[in-house]
């Protein structure tokens, strides 16, 4: 048993946390919506993220992280991409002051807009590995609502170093709640964070009016982009065929509760992406990644043609029909090269 | 402008067919059902296989085989992978008639039983390529239904010989059915027979009452899986990650059209397997690739616990809900080794 600390309380965090309260650790989850964390401790519900689910009692939520993050021996961190880097800085006081340095893991899913640094990379300029050690990350098909349901969940728990991999293993893992090791922490961060991009695309796709064949092919060369673009910044191509690649490509593209999916969908119905984010009240992070990884394939010289349509579209008023034809119609006869 | 012979009258027969038509071929379509056939003729409909969809009214539909092939310059076969050999033989006299030896193409998906050879390697043993050439095989996401509403789909080309391939690529290929070209017959045939079998897992999950994270992390196996055994065969394993393998993968395991999918989620809401098979008025090929799979994965010593899970559910009784368990819950420490 394990003093855990989840850092986010949206439908993700929440859910991991209640995760390893029934595993019996001892979890702290922390979150700066005061309404929310009364809630937790109160009713053990979270509504705004999760309806008709109740939260295990042990779990405690704090709004104050010294309390928190008090000798913890684990960090979770489930706060959108563009949060990670002022939590970690607000965070590493709290930390030099535990007894032991903990675990940092995350479970987020983007890359740095300002730096295109990944998610472990951005922790690391703030929590330094000589310190802290090896960046863990858990990423995989793994919608929250679904795991509230105690859905079978496979996912991949990645670290430079296996031994850390190895011990969130053991901290998550239940009998419906999985995890594989791997050690290829930029192929998990890279497919986590692009599928995002692929599932806008898919959801266009649907909200145009294509069907399944259309989004089947979308999805298969959007495989092939996410591993192009991953295999120059170092990653194995084989991840890409793993949990976190091609599972999480699936569960995101082809679930209703996918947000980044129905973002795109309701811009394929014909909606302004201002309105789709504002309606709905959580962070789409691959309206941002498509962002990040427009420009850097542009410096890496990788070609990512479905990112670059996806990109015009969101920023550059870029019609979605004529996008998507586009793309779906480039001149490639040969299927690889 | 060509002549194509299309043997079968099946939903992709049909729509195979009316797409050649559509790109100003001559197309005979031939079936065994005189009922059918007529219906083409005078209706230009075939509504046990597709309601609502009017066939382009060049395509002639034939019940002789001799005004169907007479000086054919392409046959394509679309019947069920049992019926591959029959009509291999039946034909073979047509054939050597005529003027030159048409170009073979298949777009079946299975592997026969009794011989555990791929539908290409049924064709040589009848039609020999020293005097028909190299068989062009073509799969895909490519759900019949879809393409009759010109959705946009991708599909893969294959043949040893090139040149056939992107001469079956000009000929099929319009603005919305575009081909890419392969080499890889063997890994398009094991990833076009393989996926019904995981797509009968997925809709079992889905019977029992599972969500999208299980399925995607039994998509995941899934492809691993046939990967492994498609390359013990001589595969590529590029192959496995294009069209005609996770592209297929994913349409037939997603898809309310799928066949395969539908089979396995009837048998997950507690069907028996004859009734299924038998409401379901059409063959579902995945039934019989399972039992041809475990078995000639056993003789090759490559693992295949999905498939043999499957075919302890078909045909041994194993009860699904255990099997499925049992099989999410094997004891993997690491994803990749």
């Amino acid at each position: 048993m394990s003093k855990i600390t989840v850092l986010g309380t949206g439908s993700w965090g929440t859910i991991l946390g209640n995760l390893l309260a029934e595993n019996g650790h001892e979890v702290h989850l922390w979150g700066n919506n005061p309404a929310v964390i009364d809630e937790i401790n109160q009713k053990h519900t979270n509504n705004h993220y999760l309806t008709d689910f109740t939260i295990n009692q042990s779990l405690v939520a704090d709004h104050d992280l010294a309390a928190a993050l008090k000798d913890t021996e684990v960090v979770l961190f489930v706060v959108p991409t563009n949060a990670i880097r002022s939590v970690a800085k607000e965070i590493l006081p709290y930390l030099t002051k535990c007894e032991n340095p903990p675990i940092l893991v995350h479970a987020a899913k983007g890359i740095e807009l300002k730096t295109k640094l990944r998610i472990s990379e951005v922790l690391k300029t703030i929590l330094p590995t000589e310190k802290f050690g090896e960046v863990v990350v858990i990423s995989g098909p793994s919608h929250a609502e679904d795991v509230a349901k105690r859905d079978l969940t496979a996912l991949t728990a990645a670290s430079k170093d296996l031994s850390r991999a190895q011990k969130i293993q053991r901290l998550f893992g239940n009998e419906y709640f999985r995890l594989y090791t791997n050690t290829d922490v930029v192929g998990v961060e890279i497919g986590a964070a692009l599928k995002n991009v692929i599932a806008i695309g898919a959801g266009i796709v649907h909200g145009l009016g294509y069907g399944d064949n259309t989004k089947a092919a979308l999805m298969t060369r959007g495989l092939a982009e996410i591993t192009r673009f991953g295999v120059k910044l170092g990653a194995d191509p084989l991840t890409f065929s793993g949990l976190s690649g091609v599972g999480d490509l699936i569960v995101t593209c082809t679930s209703v509760n996918s947000r980044n999916w129905r973002a795109g969908n309701q811009l394929g119905q014909g909606q302004k992406l201002a309105d789709v984010l504002e309606q709905m009240g959580q962070v789409v992070e691959g309206v941002t990644t498509a962002q990040a990884v427009h420009f850097e394939a542009k410096d890496l010289g990788v070609s990512v043609p479905i990112t670059d349509s996806i990109y015009e579209i969101l920023y550059e008023g870029q019609d979605l029909k004529e996008g998507i034809v586009k793309l779906m119609n480039r001149d490639l006869k040969a299927e690889f090269n």
